[in-house]
């Protein structure tokens, strides 16, 4: 295994379907496979358009497995609007250079046609309340496609029953899409996926605005702003660190008075079931896990953070 | 591999969590692997209540696999009427004693906690447009619910992937079932289920009636009016074999013919969508694969019925 520190460059193979897939993680985990014989694989599923943040995910898959394949799929289930699906930047090449640059052994970047070979699926997935509310509330269907693909992808990456070794595999999901990353977790859950779901924290700016490919909209003023949205969830850490109430009231009016700056929502919620939690940690220390959730619009662009907090009991 | 007739009595080890389940079929699979190193495992879905229908799934599993799996769990998600499930027969030594008669490894007989540990799923399965007709006409969401746990349970029997052999997996469904073993081919194809589904012809009485259990309420008129209805299946497939149109009048008035046999439906349908094909095929000789299905109410005794019928093109 690799320390994230000390980066492998290296030329992905590009397949483009699941026979190809599975076939070529095939030869990589025997090979792998030392005296033990055991080996382990990690995937990571994107869109493309990979940026620092993809490559972040790539790195720890890389740190933590023997084969590491990046799935590089615009889904189309998960648009609400097909000028979006058709406008989303497909840029495979540069997505190939940047997977190589974290050590991705294979890219996954199939055609339309081998994911839904039977044109849309028959029978559907839905996140149900996990998907209706934050991110889902504006984008209706946005967290059920999300969810087929996921479904299906999980199964693409998994190592084939027939490896002669004993295998291991883990799926790769950022922490920044933090109710996408409950809702995967709830499908592992829910329909018994034999694969280990690890998240990668949210990659900061040295002053703590979360990376996103969005920021580069932002004018000097607007990033300047927008850093309000991570000191209100360290506000929230503070609070919690200092055994105090987990109100938000602080936090939210710390949020608003940044010039230009229009809140959508500032919840604290179960990381588990998304459901609101201010009502049980507002009156007294809190104690267990909660997700601080934050949504704003600065200037025209939309930007989301949240931050896990864990409180003692001592 | 052992032919269907020569059947094995074996005395089935009973696990109940899932993990038992995994531990036992890997040390079962790595025992069967041979010089070549791979081995096969059959996994048979069954809500328990074992009659000679499910003898047959469990036999076909034996004959083809080296290790056969039996999981024997009243799913309550698939109840419309949580009466239906608190009678619904539980008769787990019975059961053990038929799967043993007809070959089964291990039968997995979870309780509702190890299933559902989080109480009812969150993300929610639908087999829908699928599963609204016919037997789910009358049953909102009977098939989701099957979905859900078959979903789950295709997971758990799948051979766990640290399994030091090359392993192959199969899951068994009775033709019986036709819509539910549509949906299930259907779940296996949407969400990329890396397992091969194998379908169990329909046993039949030396006079063509449909083994169920629901038989033993017919009086011995009732039985002699019911055979009325693979009749008419074969009736269909004889048009078929003289490319003659797949036209179901004479069939459906054969059925209506019958003392006591009250119709519920009959209809020439596409294996795959279960959407109808009538149109497509009463005028011209039949080419094809179809499946016609037949539900009718004798007595109080309601009865379903099908048959696959392929024509060739010559």
């Amino acid at each position: 295994m690799n320390e994230m520190n000390t980066p492998i460059r290296t030329h992905p193979r590009v397949v483009t379907t699941v026979a190809e897939l599975q076939v070529a993680a095939r030869a990589l985990l025997e090979a792998a496979a030392g005296d033990d014989g055991t080996a382990s694989l990690g995937l990571v599923p994107t869109m493309g358009a990979l940026h620092e943040g993809h490559g972040r995910l790539i790195a720890q898959a890389r740190a933590e497995n023997d084969v590491v394949v990046v799935s590089d799929f615009v889904n189309p289930l998960q648009f609400n609007d097909p000028a979006d699906y058709e406008r989303y930047p497909r840029v495979l090449d540069d997505d190939v250079a940047l997977a190589g640059q974290h050590g991705a052994d294979l890219v996954f970047a199939p055609a339309e046609s081998e994911v839904y070979p039977d044109g849309p699926p028959r029978v559907l997935l839905s996140a149900g309340t996990l998907g209706e509310k934050f991110e889902g509330a504006a984008r209706p269907g946005h967290f059920d496609g999300m969810l087929t693909v996921v479904a299906k992808l999980l199964h693409y990456g998994q190592p084939d029953a027939s490896t002669r070794a004993s295998t291991r595999y883990r799926a790769y999901f950022g922490q920044k899409d933090a109710q996408q990353l409950a809702i995967v977790r709830r499908l592992v859950r829910d329909l018994g996926y034999p694969v280990e779901i690890r998240a990668v924290p949210i990659v900061r700016s040295a002053r703590g605005l979360a990376l996103s490919s969005r920021n580069q909209f932002l004018s000097e003023e607007q990033a300047e702003a927008a850093l309000v949205l991570s000191r209100a969830l360290f506000l929230m850490q503070e609070r919690a660190a200092a055994r105090e109430p987990l109100r938000p009231d602080d936090a939210v009016a710390l949020v608003r008075s940044a010039p230009g700056v229009d809140l959508d929502y500032f919840e604290v919620v179960d990381p588990a079931t998304l459901e609101p939690m201010a009502q049980n940690c507002a009156e007294s220390p809190f104690v267990g896990d909660a997700l601080v959730l934050v949504a704003a619009t600065v200037g025209s662009v939309r930007l989301i953070d949240n931050l896990p907090i864990t409180a003692g009991s001592v």
